[in-house]
């Protein structure tokens, strides 16, 4: 597949407050999330290095003991194992990327 | 860096026409680029597999022998060494990403 029209994936949700449209390659997963205002996502880590892209919005990001709001235009890098917490202080749109793939992101169930 | 401004990074030149700002992890490059109207980024591969999110404008795209129209939304996915070729029917605005690091892209000077 080319070419992918994330709006045309099935919807998801990948947490409470966060929904969105996923795709994957071999080794690199991408999500176009909706996370509702006032989402919060508690400290957790995974192996996959992660890259969130700010598209729309205001979130607060926290990785290890630094945090940072970010706006669109900016990027928080959370490399492989790293402790990380988000809170969305608005409505935000944001494009995630890890590497590996998120196995468990793909078979969530489609949702509306 | 696990913060990243990409408006405040160096503004660079990748190809003629085609500006913006770079960062890289130890296995990822991710471009904010914007693209003039009307450039041509002829047909060539690189080992690198590829994701070019389109975000803003419209991007004709050939992966192959297929071609599609990026709009916000959609994305390419270029497989490693796939010859590809783009041509901006608008100014456009992308966030690319490559696997592994686009070393060439490093050392790209300042313009501006």
């Amino acid at each position: 597949m080319p070419f992918i029209d994330f709006y045309k994936l099935d919807k998801v949700q990948a947490y409470e407050g966060i929904t969105g449209h996923i795709a994957h390659s071999d080794k690199l997963t991408f999500a176009r999330f909706r996370i509702e205002k006032d989402t919060v996502l508690p400290e957790h880590a995974h192996p996959h290095e992660q890259w969130t892209h700010l598209l729309e919005g205001r979130l607060e990001f926290t990785i290890g003991n630094e945090t940072q709001v970010l706006t669109p235009g900016t990027v928080a890098h959370v490399p492989s194992d790293i402790s990380h917490k988000v809170k969305a202080l608005t409505e935000c749109h944001i494009l995630d990327c890890f590497n590996p793939v998120r196995e468990e992101f793909m078979n969530l169930e489609a949702i509306d």
